[in-house]
């Protein structure tokens, strides 16, 4: 046993022990349908034994933190597919062997104690790039190691910036949800323009990509609508071209929406945002980020009236205007993961497939790909779909995100508010002396 | 003819004439709704000849900018009751007899003509206490002038600072869509909070009262639920008190979610986001709001990781999350206009009056009430409704506010996205010589 190719041609046959599902980085409005896929098919499988979930990614399993999943409700878990944010808890510790070796070969050594102690031969980690890494080293140790367990990672970003796959779980869902805000924004700050002028950024995240301030385009039904301007980390930002593109469609329309990704760029590389001349009574740099920036700007250079918006977390877990089809994805893609580990595969993200050509009606599959590939790489929007000038998706874009915004999830409500669910969290024993 | 009561007499006969309606000030998820119900209403009654929109409030009624209601879609009118911010568009244009006499009594002149020369003989004018003092003042004047237009004012402001209504529409719609986010932000802060701790703040509306922030507490369904802390305008900021329940709120449940009303003011009363001290490249005070001015205290003085949210212009515009209830209510507020100034009325602004016992399941109706006692007249949160530190509001503001945002309002789709309703704004001929 020296590689995956051997250890998959082992694990051909049937293999009897308990699954582990956990969730790592950032939550989304859907990360929880994917541990929903999970369970449900593994409930369906004799040899998967327990299903234990992992509190607060791997560092709850490290702690030996782990929950019975048998003893929660069907409801309940029916309800994670409708529930935002990450219902078993999550984390950003990652296994780091190339900046603390020591740390991760004992981190290593004590998540295989407690696969051991818990007999655990099935696990699934739902998240974005460093936990594909995560899922990767671990896949690796479990040949080295010689103990058999399946590894099989749950694609999960609203960033869209994981490589291989069409798109991510989690992003149609801010999609749809920021693109009905700047829909609505534009409604509410175009019934108030006058002669004066108005300008309203709205700042939305995605880190370094661009993804999400992108699929803002779908609010667009004329080319008149908002937004008029839209500003990704993949074009360097150019003061003038931007500035001149404010003041036209002020004088055009008498308003002008923008929408700017958290981590646009000047020309320099550095973020836009980043501002250490300013600091706040403390001694830190002035909490503004890059849409408080803008506004100075426009304000300053052309004297227009401007507003921001900061959507923040808000526009992660809002389930309450998720899309249908990157929840079904969402939950497709834990059942998919369920099924591979079942037919012996390990080291593999599941990857969600388009197999419809652009402006046909949108059809897709799942599929798996090697971990090896998929860690630590961050896929960027290609320059092709942007226009010349970088200030708008094109049609190219907008085929690829028109049909990840469709449909909407039911969410149950309760006095006007959504009914989401928590779990039981009933703990699992734990047998080991503490980390 | 010299008061109300004489013009009330008169005008007891049937009136025959048109019919204009107008919006004012910052729009709302349900404005339109109100405007859908003075339409609808109207067209049921046979001396009201033709029904007119006014574009951009008063301001565009003295251009002698008019719309022919009768030219839209009655399904058009329909989707008014589901479509956000002011169709017709708004202005915050006030006749201000006070500070500019000379320029007010020209503005009214030239409103009777306009009234004159398209014989507007009901005037309904949806909008927020300057709103309300400018169709007092147009009453007023048509009992001066001889000139027999009946005027109904429409409330309408989601700050919900309005005097004598129980509430204003469009109040709980805001109220709801924010309970909501602030109910899917505690989800996803609350699923990565670790032993380090997490704050974060959303800075929400309201302007000098603290009605909206404080209605975020139906987020609440358990003690310890978001949001920990509610910061509004009523009680002055008190630093030590914030800071000393931010840290015991981290403390107990790992992280801390408070809400803040924009106005929030400090001991001096001046406002607390208000920071003349720190320029801006263009010299301009910094653009930090009350949340990103909170976090750096509690950054600095506690430590505590923080994100701010600042929902701005999107959460009054939310219509793909309108409360049912408000929507009926505003829907019920234009038709209780009309029939209002059927019977004769003027000089009244609806107002919307609980009929129900606290506790008791919600039943309300629609009445009149002076427009002398509404206009410039800013309704507070009685202290009593707070809590003995000022941080939460207690069960009789819950009481108050739960049943406002019952039930959800039906928005069609398309292509996974809110399809709003849009006039086809076709133009009445103007008459008059330009302003």
């Amino acid at each position: 046993m020296s590689g995956a190719g051997a250890v998959s041609d082992k694990i051909m046959a049937d293999l009897v022990g308990n699954l582990l599902v956990a969730q790592s980085g950032g939550p989304t409005a859907v990360i929880n349908a994917s541990v929903a896929g999970v369970i449900q098919e593994a409930g369906k499988h004799e040899c998967i034994e327990e299903i234990y979930g992992g509190l607060n990614g791997i560092l709850g399993i490290l702690n030996e933190e782990l929950i019975d999943i048998n003893d929660e409700k069907a409801r309940t878990i029916e309800g994670l597919k409708y529930t935002p944010a990450a219902a078993l808890g999550t984390c950003r510790y990652k296994i780091n062997f190339a900046k603390k070796p020591e740390q991760a070969a004992r981190d290593m050594d004590r998540l295989f104690e407690v696969f051991k102690a818990h007999n655990i031969r099935y696990f699934f980690y739902a998240g974005g790039n460093d936990s594909q890494d995560t899922a990767q080293k671990i896949h690796e140790e479990s040949i080295k190691r010689n103990f058999e367990v399946r590894v099989i990672g749950v694609p999960k970003t609203i960033d869209n910036d994981l490589p291989h796959t069409d798109h991510c779980p989690g992003f149609g869902s801010v999609a749809k949800y920021n693109a009905a805000t700047v829909m609505e924004v534009a409604a509410d700050v175009s019934s108030m323009a006058t002669d004066d002028g108005a300008c309203c950024i709205i700042e939305v995240m995605g880190r370094g990509t661009g993804w999400i301030a992108a699929s803002s385009v779908l609010a667009k039904r004329a080319p008149s609508d908002a937004p008029h301007i839209i500003l990704v980390p993949e074009i360097p930002f150019n003061e003038e071209v931007f500035l001149a593109r404010v003041k036209a469609t002020v004088a055009e329309l008498k308003y002008c929406i923008v929408v700017v990704g958290e981590g646009l760029k000047k020309v320099d590389g550095t973020e836009y945002s980043a501002d250490s001349s300013r600091l706040d009574a403390f001694g830190h740099p002035v909490l503004s980020g890059a849409a408080d920036r803008l506004a100075e700007l426009v304000q300053g250079k052309l004297n227009t009236k401007t507003r921001t918006i900061k959507l923040g977390y808000a526009q992660r877990c809002a389930a309450h205007y998720a899309s249908l089809v990157d929840m079904q994805e969402a939950v497709a893609c834990g059942e998919a993961a369920v099924r591979a580990a079942l037919e012996g595969k390990s080291g593999f993200m599941v990857k969600i497939v388009r197999t419809s050509a652009p402006g046909a009606p949108y059809r897709w599959k799942t599929d798996l790909h090697d971990l090896k590939e998929i860690a630590n790489l961050e896929n960027m929007i290609p320059r092709d779909w942007l226009s010349a000038d970088g200030l708008m998706p094109n049609e190219k874009f907008v085929q690829y995100a028109r049909p990840l915004i469709e449909g909407e999830v039911k969410v149950p409500t309760e006095g006007g508010l959504p009914k989401y669910v928590t779990l039981e969290k009933s703990r699992v024993e734990k047998t080991l002396p503490p980390r």
